[in-house]
C-alpha cells in the first residue's frame, strides 16, 4: 500500500471532474488508491481506507494543509514581531500625540504606539502556537462515527494514526463538531485584525496632514506626481471585512444535520482556505510595510506641539489636584485654558507665566509642559510590554 | 469615596440622556460621583476616576457583566451535561440508523448520538471556563493606554483593581486591541452552535416521517389538531444566524484607530450583549427541550429497518474481505443488492439465504445483520465519551 | 490608440507584479497602453486615460465582467424557470403533504410546491433584468470625481463613454458610494437563496424515510452500496452562507473615505467576484439537479396518508363552522381525533362512521377526507403563480 | 368582530408568556380575539382568523410596522437631504483638498464632498420609497400557503386583505420566499452606509490635524478640557458593521424548509426589528450631525495649500499635455516638482518662474495655480447633482 500510494499517478483535473460527480475528491482518490493496490495485491487493497470515510479523508488533509499555514505563518510573524521590539525600542521615547476618537488626547511615543501593534500581533500569535494541542487533530471515526468496521481496535488506529500525521487525536470523531474549524478561523481573523490594526494606524499617520510616516516606495499615481499612496498598509484592512463575514459563514453552519452533514460541512470548503489565504497576504504584506516604514520624528514631534501645550492639561490638572483637590485644580487649569483662547496664545505660555499654578508647582511646571512624565511612563510601557510579551 | 459610591443615587434615565450628548455613559456618572464626593471632602475627588479613563470604566464593566453572565451560562449548561450524560448511559445500545448526507448510513445508537451532542456542549463549556485565565481582564489605561498621570504606580494600580474585582489583570491596557471582545464573542457562539446542532438533530428527527423524538407539551396549532410543533428546539438555531453576522461585525471592527477608537469600539455596544443574550437563550431553552424530550425506540428500531437490513452491507462487505479480499467481497455484496433489488425481497433475507457468504462467514452472518459490531462500538464510543471529559 | 488597444501584448503575470506595487493592476496597464500609444504619436498619448483615474477603470472593468456574469445567469436561469414551469403543470394535482416547522401540516400538490420554487427563482430573476437600468453603471470621474481635467465636457464625456460600452451612465461619479456593488451582492445573494430553498427541500424530500424524490444518478459510497447522497443539491446551500458573509462584508464597507477610499474598496475585489463565482455554481448545479429529478408520487401519497387522514382535520373544522360555529365544530373534530387515539383506527375511518358529521355535511365528507378543495386549491395556485409571473 | 378587536383588552406579558410555549404570539392572540367573538357570537367567532395562520399573521404586522418605520426614516431623511442641499450649494465654491486613499489628490470644493454625500441619502432615500410597490406587502396564506379553506375566494380575500392594509397583494404567498425581508434589509443597510460614508469624512475632517469641521457642542472630556470628540458622528459607523452582519443573517436564513420554515424564519425576528432600529438611530443622529456641523473654510484653505500648489500638478501637466504632448508634459511638471523639493520652495513659486511653461501657457499659469477650472468643475458637478436629483 506504502508503495502504491508513493508511486501513485495523480491527475488532478480528472479527480475534480469526478469530484462532481461524486461529491468528494476523496472518493475518486481512494478509488484510484485502491485499484492501484488491488493490481498488485487485492487483499491488501482491502485495507486501503478501511474503517473510514471520505469526511475523514477530506478533514484530515484540511488539518494538514492548515499545520503547514500555520507553520508559514509563524515563520513571517517571528520576525515582523522582532522588527516592531527593534522598532519599539528605539523609539521609545520619541514623542508623539496619542489619539482617542480621532482626537489629539495625550502624549504618548512611537514607540509605545510600536509596542502596542506588536503586544496585538504577540497575542495573536501565541493563538496560533495554541492551535497544535487540540485543534489541529486527526480525523478518523468511518460513515458514522463510531469505527464500527474496526471493532475495538478503533480508537488505538485513531491515535496511531494521530502520531504519524503529527497531529492531535480528538479522542472522538468530530464530523458533526465543527468548532474546530470555528477556532482555526477566529485565529486567522484575530491575526489580520492586529495586522490591520496597525495598518489603519499607518494610513492615519500617513495623511498628507499627519505625515509622520511614509510607506517607502510607496504607490505613485499617473497623473499625481506629489502622491505616495499607502499600498501594503491596504491589505490587511482590506482583508479583514472578507475573512469576517467568512468567519460567520463557518459559525453560521455549526448546527449540523445528524452524524456528518450536507451543506454546512462543504460550506468551510470555501470558507476555510479563504480566510488562511487572506491572511497570509495581511501577514506577508504588513510586515512588508513595518520593513519600508519611514518615521519622521520631527512631524511628531510638530503634531504634538500644535494645540500649544494643550495636551499637558491632563497631567497639570492632576499635579495641582494632589494639593489644592480636583475643584481647584480644574479651575486654574480651565482659566488657563479660557485665557489662551482669549487672548490666542499657547497654553503653555500661559501657564508659565501663571502665578498661582506656578506657586503650587514651581519647577514641575516645565517637566509637566516637556510631558516628560508622560514621555516615560510611555516608554516604561512600551519597554514592559517588549521584555514580558 | 466608598461611601459615596455605595449612597449615590443613580438615576438611569438621566445617565442615558447625558450619554447621549457625551458619547457615553462613563462621563456622566463619574461627574455623578465625583460631586458627590466634592460635597464632602474635595481633596479626595480629586482621587475619583485617578489616571482612569471612561473606556476604562465600560470595559471593565463589560468585563464584569461578562463574568457575571458566564457563570450564568454555567449554571445552566451543567445540569444540561449531566442530563446528556444520563440519557446517553441509558440509550447507550439503544438501536437507530446513523445519517449523513441526510441520508440513512450505518447503524448509531441513540445514546452514541447523544454523547456526541454532550462532547459538542462539552468542548464549548471548556472554552467557557478558560475565560477566566486572561479574556476577562481589567481594563486600566488612562487617556491613551499609558497611565502617566499615576508616575510609575500604573502597573501596581492595574495589579490591585484586577484583584479587587477578581479580574485578570492583562499586563497592559487594550483600549485598541479587540480580541478579549472576540474571544468571547467566539466562545458564546461555539455554545449556541453546540445547541444548535442538536436541535437541529431533534428537529429532523421530530419530522413525522421520522417520528423518533417528540418535545412534550410542544407547540400545538389553532387549527391543526394533530400538530405537535417543535418550539424549544427552535430558538437555538434561529439564534445561530444572527449571532454570527454579530461575531463578524467584532471581528470586523478590530482593526481600531490609534490609542482608543471610534466607531468600532461602540459597534460592540450593540454587538456584544445582544450576542450574549441570544446565548443564554439558546442554552436555556436547550435544556429544557432534552428535559421534554419523549424517545420513541420503537421508531428508531423501524427506521433502522427500513431499508431491509441494508445498513449492514458495509460491516458484511468488511467482514467477508478480511478473508477473501476486496474485489471479492465487494462482488458479493453487489450481487446480494442487486438480488434484493430484482426480488423486492430485504436484503438481508437474501444474504442469509447465500450460499457462498455462508461458507465464509458461518455463523457470524446474523450477528452483523443484527448490527451487533455496530451497537457495539457505538455503544463504547458513548461510554467512553462520558467518561473521559 | 484605438490600434494600439488593440495590438497591445498585455502580459498578465507582469501586470500583476506590478499591481502589487502600484495598488491595482489599472496602472501598469495604462502605463504599458500609453507608452504604445507614445511610440507611435505622443500627443494621442496626451489623452490616453484622460481625465480618468485608476478607480474609473477598474469599477468600469468590475461592471463590464458583471454584465457579462448576469447574462451567463440569465441564460441558465431561463431553461431552469422553463423546466420547473413543465414540472409544476404535470404535478399539479399530486398529492403530497404540506409541511410547516418540518412538520407535515396541510395537503398540497408537487406541482404547487414546485410553482413556488419557480416563483422565488422568478422575483430573484427580475432583479436580475432590472440591474441594467442604474446598477451596471460606468464609472468615469476622475482623481476625486469632478472631471475636471475635462472642464466641462466631463459629463458629455461620461455619457459618451457610457453608450460605447453598453452601461448606464450614473450621471456623477460614484467612487465613494458602493451602493452599487451592494445591489450586485444582494441580487446575487437572493438567487444562491432561492436556489438554495429549492435545494433544502429536495434533500428534505431525498431522506431514506421520505423518500419523495431522488437525485438521478446521485453520489454513491464506496462503502455503502444504498446510498444515493445528494449531490447536485448541496451546491446552493453550501454556497449561501459564505455568500451572505461576504455580502456583509461589501455592505460593512460603506463607509468609504473622502473621494476614494482604501480598504473599502478593495475588500470588494474578493467579495464580488466570489459571490459571483459562488451564483454561478449554485444555478448551475441546481439546474442540474432539476434535470435529474425523479419524483415519486406513490411515496408522496403514502406520506399524505402516514396520518390516517388527520391532514384533512383543518378543511373538517372549517366546513363544520359554516352552519354549526366554530366552537361545536372544533368539539366534533377534537372527538373523533380523540377517539382516533383511543382506538388507534384512522382518523378517516373514525370521521366517516361519525352520525354527527355525516347529518352536517352529508357527502362532503369523502371529498374533504380525500383533499379534494385542498388539491384544487393547490393546482389552481400553482397554475395561477405560472400563468402569472 | 371589529367591536371585539377593538376592545379585546391586551395583556402583553401574559401573550409574551403564552407565546414562549406556543412558539409565537399570533396563537395566543388569535386565541384571545377568537374567544371574545365566541362570547358575543359563537357562528362569527367561525370566521376569525378564517384560512390564515399564525404566520400569516406575524408577517403581516411586520410589515405594517415596517411601513410605519420606512414612513419614519423618509421624514428624518427629507430635512437632511434639503440641509445638505443648502449646505453644497453655500459651499460650492468653497476650495478644499480631495482626498484620495486617505492622501490630498486633486483641489474639489466643500460643496461638491457635501452634494456627494447628499446624492448617497437620495440614492438610498430612492430605494426607500420603491418598498410600498411590492416589498412592503401582505402574508395571507394559510397552513401551507394555497388559502385552501377559502376555496376559489383565496386570491380575492387576499387582495381586499392588501387593499385595506394599504400594503402590496403579492399574488402569492410568500411564506418561503424571504427575499422580501432581505430586501427590507438591503435597503436599511444601504441606508446606514451613506449616512456612515458622511460621518466617516467628517470624523476624519475633525482630526486635531486637519480641523476642517467641528460637531458644534461634541462630547469633551472630564481630563482633556481641549478634547471635542465626534459623538453624533459616531453612530452611523458604529452602527453598519452590526447592521451589516444581521443582514448576513437574513440571507444566510433565505434557505427555508417546506411550506414554511422553523429557525431561519425566527432568526428574522431578531434581525430585521434590530437592523431598522439601527437604521432610524443612524439617520437621527447624522441629520443632528449635520445640523452642528461647523465649517471651517479657512482650515480647507489652508490644508489644500499646505502642499505648496503641488495638487495643481495634473491640471497643469494636463494643460501643457494638449500643445505638447504627453511625454514633455510630464517631463516639464517632473522638473518642477524636483526643483521644488531641491530647493525647498513651493511647488506654485518654482512654476510661475518656469520660462518653459510660461511660454507654453502664458495667462492660463495663475488660473491653474489657483485651481479655478478644479473649482468650477466641483462646483458645476455639486450643483448638477443637486438640481438631477
Amino acid at each position: 500500500m506504502a508503495t502504491a500510494a508513493r508511486t501513485l499517478p495523480l491527475d488532478a483535473d480528472a479527480i475534480e471532474a469526478a469530484a462532481a460527480q461524486a461529491g468528494n475528491p476523496a472518493i475518486p482518490l481512494v478509488a484510484a488508491l485502491t485499484a492501484a493496490v488491488a493490481s498488485v495485491d487485492d487483499q491488501a487493497a482491502g485495507h486501503v481506507h478501511k474503517g473510514a470515510t471520505s469526511q475523514d479523508v477530506l478533514d484530515t488533509a484540511t488539518m494538514l494543509a492548515m499545520r503547514a499555514t500555520v507553520e508559514a505563518m509563524e515563520a513571517r510573524l517571528d520576525p515582523l514581531i522582532a522588527r516592531l521590539a527593534d522598532l519599539a525600542t528605539t523609539h521609545a521615547r520619541t514623542p508623539m500625540a496619542g489619539r482617542t476618537l480621532m482626537q489629539q488626547a495625550t502624549p504618548i511615543t512611537f514607540g509605545f504606539k510600536v509596542a502596542t501593534w506588536r503586544a496585538g500581533l504577540v497575542r495573536a500569535r501565541t493563538r496560533l502556537a495554541g492551535l497544535t494541542e487540540d485543534v489541529l487533530a486527526v480525523q478518523f471515526g468511518g460513515a458514522t462515527g463510531t469505527l464500527a468496521t474496526l471493532g475495538t481496535s478503533g480508537p488505538a488506529v485513531r491515535a496511531g494514526l494521530a502520531l504519524r500525521l503529527g497531529l492531535a487525536d480528538p479522542g472522538t470523531a468530530w464530523h458533526g463538531d465543527r468548532s474546530r474549524i470555528l477556532d482555526l478561523g477566529t485565529t486567522f481573523v484575530a491575526l489580520i485584525g492586529a495586522a490591520a490594526k496597525l495598518a489603519r494606524d499607518v494610513m492615519l499617520m500617513m495623511q498628507t496632514e499627519v505625515g509622520e510616516l511614509t510607506e517607502r516606495g510607496a504607490g505613485g499615481s499617473s497623473a499625481m506626481p506629489h502622491k505616495r499612496n499607502p499600498v501594503a498598509a491596504l491589505i490587511a484592512p482590506a482583508a479583514l471585512g472578507p475573512a469576517s463575514g467568512l468567519l460567520a459563514a463557518i459559525a453560521g453552519g455549526l448546527a449540523q444535520e445528524h452524524e456528518r452533514a450536507i451543506g454546512g460541512w462543504h460550506a468551510e470548503w470555501i470558507a476555510l482556505p479563504t480566510i488562511a489565504t487572506l491572511t497570509l497576504a495581511a501577514i506577508d504584506r504588513t510586515a512588508d510595510l513595518v520593513d519600508r516604514l519611514e518615521v519622521d520624528a520631527d512631524a511628531m514631534r510638530a503634531n504634538l506641539d500644535r494645540l500649544g501645550g494643550l495636551l499637558g492639561s491632563e497631567a497639570l490638572s492632576a499635579a495641582i489636584a494632589e494639593t489644592e483637590g480636583r475643584t481647584r485644580a480644574r479651575r486654574l487649569v480651565d482659566a488657563a485654558v479660557e485665557r489662551s483662547r482669549a487672548e490666542n496664545r499657547a497654553f503653555a505660555a500661559i501657564v508659565v507665566e501663571d502665578p498661582a499654578i506656578g506657586a503650587i508647582l514651581g519647577d514641575r511646571v516645565s517637566a509637566i509642559l516637556a510631558h516628560r512624565d508622560a514621555i516615560e511612563a510611555a516608554a516604561a510601557a512600551a519597554l514592559d510590554q517588549i521584555a514580558g510579551m
